[in-house]
C-alpha cells in the first residue's frame, strides 16, 4: 500500500490580504485614536457596524463600478439571502440611519473607523481589506454642516502631525459643475457619456495639463504610448466654457466665486451652487479658517457618482520623491462630499447627508514620509536566564520591573546557549538586559548590559559620545528597578 | 400597463449581527486599551491578521465542533479557491507563526484584538460576530510561559476595574487529567467515548452536584424533565478515582499538588503533570501571586480538543442576579491552555504556544454589572440658531468652544422650531444649551441655560439642592469660553 502523507495546508494569507505586525498595528491605532478625539470634540458619536451586511442593503453604490455585486465578497446563507462584507463605511451608515431613523437624534452625526474589503484585482500596495475613517452628518441640509466637516477634516490632518501649510482643503460644488455642463449644453439624458468624458478630464489636469485635457473634451487625445482616448467632441466655445471653469480658481474664495458666477450664472442650478460655495467660504471665515487652510477650487471632482452637492478634498503639499526620484506632491489624503440619495433607497424619503472618508494608509504613510510617526520602537527589558532551576528568580526580575510599568520579559526560550538569548534580545530591540549567574546569585547582584549603546551608534551617533558610558554594570538586585530606570533616563 | 414599483431594501442587519453606538463603541475600546497596555508591558506586541483566510489554513479547529468548515461564512473565490471569516484569533496565528517562522522573534509573544465570525444559530445575547482578546507565546514549552499569562491574566482583570478578590485564575493540567484516565483504565484509544463522557461530566460539576456527576460517570442520569443522557458505564472503583480528582483540591498549591499526586502519580503522564503544576504554583508565588488571585484546581477542564498541557481560566467570583432574580456567581470571562500541534499542521515540526482568550463582551458585561463603567455619557454643549442668518455667528461660537477643548455642536437641523433644538440638545444628553437672539446680539451677550440641573433631578438630587443654581444666565459673548468652562466644573 503506497503511504499517502495527508498534504499539509500553504501557510499564506489570501491573495490581496496582509498581517500586520507591532508598530504598524499601534502607528495606526496612535493616529486613529487621535482624530476620533477631534471627531469627539465636534459632537461625532462613534458607530460600529458589523463587517457583514445584506447584499440588498450594499446596494449598488460600489465607487466606480457600475455592476451590482462585483467588487465585494458575497455568498449565501442557509437562508439562501445573500451577504457581503461591507465595501466601505457609507452604505452601512445610510442602513443605520433608516433603520434607527426614529431613535437617533437628528441631525445625526456619527463616525466610524474600520476594515472594509474590496473583491478586486490586488496589486502592489493594493490590498483587499483595508481602513477607512469616515465622518458623516445625516439630516441637515445646510451647508454649515459641510463648512464643519472641512473645518474638522483640517483639524484632525493637524492634530495627527501635518503641520499648517502643508495640507490644503480644497472644496466645490456639484451644482457648479451641473452648470458648467448645462452651459455648455451637455444637460440633457442622452449627454451622459459626454458629461463623463468631460468630467474625468477635469480629474486629470494636473496629469495632462490644459493641452491634454483641451484635447479630451475634444476629438480625443493620443498617449506617447500610441494609445487613443476618445475625447467628448464638444466644440471650440463649448469646450472654452468648461475651460474656463477649470482656470477659474483665484487668490480669495470670494474672487472665485465671482469668476463662477460670471461662468455659470446663467444657470439656476449652477448659481445656486456658487451661493453654497459662498456660505461655505463666509461659515469658514467667521471660524477663522482661511485660504490658508481650506479653499474654494474648481478643480475638485471627486469620482463618486452619488454626490448632489459641496464636495471637498485633502491633499498634503509637500514633495516626495516617486518611485522613479522625481520629486511630486504628496496628493489626495481624504476626500467627500454631500449625497441626498443614499437613504432615501430604505425609506423613500430623501434624507440629506454629507461626509467625509480619510485614507487611512495614504495619511500613515504620509506621516511616515514626513517623519513624524512617533513610534517608540524600544523592545522590553530582557532578563535572561542563565541557571534554569533559579526560573522563580528571573521571573521575580521580570515582575518588579512590571511592576514598576517597565516593558521586559524573562527568556522563554531555551536557555542553553547564552549567545542566543542575546540575539534574541538583539531582535526585540530590547535596551537592556538583566544577567544574573551563580555568582551574582551569591553576591546578591545582577549585571545590567547596556544594548543602548549599540543601536546609538548604528544610529549615528559616533563612539566617542558613548565612550564614558560602560556597557555594563554590576549591581545590586534590591536596586534593579531604579538602576533600569535611570539607565531607560524614565 | 402595471404601474411595477422596484422594491426598496430592507433596513436591516442581517440575523445575528448587531450594530454599537456611542458609548458601547468606546467603553469596549477603553477596556482593551487597559488590556493592551498590560499586555504590552508584557513584552506581548499587537498582531492584526485579515478577517479572511484560506479554508485550507483555517482548518477544523473550530471549537466544539467536528465538522470541517461548518460553523464559518466560506465563499469561493474566482480562482476556486475557499476563502472564510476567521472564527477565532488563533487559528491566524498558527498560520502567521509558520507564515513568518524564520522572520519572527522566538519565543514570539504576541496579542491580538478584534471581531471573529461564527456561522451559527443566532440566539438571545448571541452573535455572529463578537470580539476576542487574545494573548500567546509561540516557541516556548516551558510553563513559566504558562504561568505569565496567568499572571498577566490576573494584572489585566485588575487594570479594568476587577478588584482582587472578585476574581480567581484557576489552574490545571491537561496532563494530570489524562493520568487520572490512565489510573481508571480509560486509557486506549478504544475507550474515547467514555473520555469525552468523564470529561463533560467533570465540567458539569457545578449545575449538578457530585450526585449527578456520579450518575453520569456510571449508568447514566435521569434529568427532571425525564431525559436520560447516557453514563461512561464506570465502575464504582473507577468513578472513585475520577470523584477523587475532583475532590482533590485542598488549600495550598502544594497540599492540591501532593493529593494530586497520590492519586495519578501511577500514570508518567499524571506525575508529569503534577510535576508542572507545582513549577506554577511556585514560579506564581515567587513573583507575589497568590492563591488569593491563581489557585491549582483540579476542577479546570476546558473544552478545546486541542490542549496539551497546563489549562487555565479566570473567574469572577461575585455574584449577580440572573434572569430569573435568584443569585448566582458571573462565572468564567476567560480562558486558555497549552497547544502544542496548531504550527505544526503546517511545518510537520511541533511548536509549543500558549495563550489564553478573554471574553470581551462577558468581561464588559461584568464590568457594567459592578458599576466599573466610568462612561462619559455628558453629551457636547449646543449652540443653538436663533437667526439663520447669522450662522456664522453660531459657528464662530462653537469654534472657539471646540478650540478651548470642549465638546460642542450648533444646530444644524431646521432652525424653525426653537422647542425641536431644546429636545435635540436632551436627546444629546446636552449640559448646556448657548442662545443669542437679535436682542443678545446687538448687547453682545449670549444666554447658557442649564441642562445639568434637570438632569442631575432625573437621577434623585433633590430640587433643594439646586434651587440657587439659576436655570439660565446672560454672560458677555467674550466671556463664552471661560463660562461654559465654570458651569461644567472644568
Amino acid at each position: 500500500m503506497a503511504d499517502q502523507k495527508p498534504r499539509r495546508p500553504k501557510a499564506e494569507t489570501p491573495k490581496g490580504f496582509r498581517d500586520y505586525f507591532g508598530a504598524e498595528v499601534t502607528e495606526r491605532k496612535a493616529m486613529l485614536d487621535k482624530i476620533a478625539g477631534v471627531y469627539h470634540r465636534y459632537g461625532f458619536d462613534p458607530l460600529e457596524t458589523s463587517a457583514v451586511e445584506t447584499v440588498e442593503a450594499l446596494g449598488k453604490f460600489l465607487p466606480d463600478v457600475d455592476r451590482p455585486n462585483e467588487g465585494v465578497f458575497a455568498w449565501q446563507d442557509e437562508d439562501k439571502d445573500w451577504l457581503a462584507l461591507r465595501y466601505d463605511l457609507t452604505a452601512p451608515l445610510a442602513r443605520v440611519a433608516a433603520q434607527y431613523r426614529n431613535d437617533l437624534a437628528s441631525p445625526y452625526r456619527r463616525y466610524a473607523m474600520g476594515p472594509v474589503w474590496r473583491n478586486e484585482k490586488p496589486g502592489p500596495g493594493r490590498f483587499r481589506q483595508f481602513y477607512q475613517c469616515d465622518a458623516d452628518t445625516v439630516g441637515s441640509g445646510s451647508v454649515a454642516a459641510d463648512a464643519e466637516i472641512c473645518a474638522m477634516l483640517a483639524d484632525a490632518l493637524e492634530v495627527v502631525g501635518i503641520p499648517r501649510g502643508d495640507y490644503i482643503v480644497r472644496v466645490n460644488n456639484r451644482k457648479v459643475l451641473n452648470g458648467v455642463m448645462e452651459v455648455a449644453g451637455l444637460s440633457g439624458e442622452d449627454k451622459e457619456a459626454e458629461r463623463g468624458i468631460v468630467l474625468r478630464a477635469i480629474d486629470k489636469i494636473d496629469r495632462l495639463g490644459v493641452k491634454g485635457v483641451r484635447a479630451l473634451l475634444g476629438a480625443g487625445r493620443k498617449d506617447e504610448s500610441g494609445d487613443f482616448t476618445k475625447g467628448a467632441g464638444l466644440s471650440d466655445e463649448q469646450a472654452q466654457v468648461v475651460l474656463g471653469f477649470m482656470d477659474a480658481r483665484r487668490d480669495s474664495g470670494a474672487a472665485t466665486c465671482a469668476r463662477l458666477r460670471e461662468l455659470v450664472g446663467a444657470s439656476v442650478i449652477g448659481g445656486e451652487g456658487v451661493d453654497e460655495l459662498e456660505q461655505i467660504a463666509a461659515l469658514l471665515a467667521s471660524q477663522g479658517y482661511g485660504p490658508d487652510r481650506i479653499v474654494i477650487d474648481p478643480g475638485v471632482v471627486r469620482g463618486l457618482g452619488y454626490y448632489t452637492g459641496p464636495v471637498y478634498e485633502a491633499e498634503l503639499t509637500f514633495e516626495i520623491l516617486d518611485e522613479k526620484g522625481r520629486k511630486r506632491q504628496f496628493g489626495s489624503v481624504a476626500g467627500g462630499g454631500r449625497y441626498d440619495g443614499l437613504v432615501e433607497r430604505f425609506t423613500g424619503q430623501k434624507v440629506p447627508a454629507t461626509g467625509v472618508s480619510i485614507g487611512v494608509d495614504r495619511l500613515l504613510a504620509a506621516l511616515h514620509a514626513k517623519g513624524r510617526v512617533a513610534a517608540d520602537t524600544t523592545g522590553p527589558v530582557v532578563v535572561t536566564v542563565m541557571d534554569r532551576d533559579r526560573m522563580g528568580d528571573y521571573m521575580a526580575m521580570v515582575g518588579d520591573l512590571r511592576q514598576a510599568g517597565i516593558r521586559a520579559e524573562v527568556y522563554l526560550g531555551n536557555p542553553k546557549q547564552f549567545g542566543n538569548q542575546l540575539k534574541y534580545a538583539d531582535k526585540r530591540q530590547s535596551p537592556i538586559a538583566v544577567i544574573q549567574g551563580g555568582d551574582e546569585a551569591v553576591k546578591g547582584t545582577v549585571i545590567l548590559k547596556d544594548l543602548i549603546l549599540g543601536a546609538k551608534i548604528a544610529q549615528g551617533a559616533s563612539l566617542e559620545e558613548w565612550k564614558n558610558r560602560p556597557a555594563q554594570v554590576e549591581i545590586p538586585r534590591a536596586d534593579l528597578v531604579a538602576e533600569v530606570r535611570k539607565m531607560l533616563g524614565q
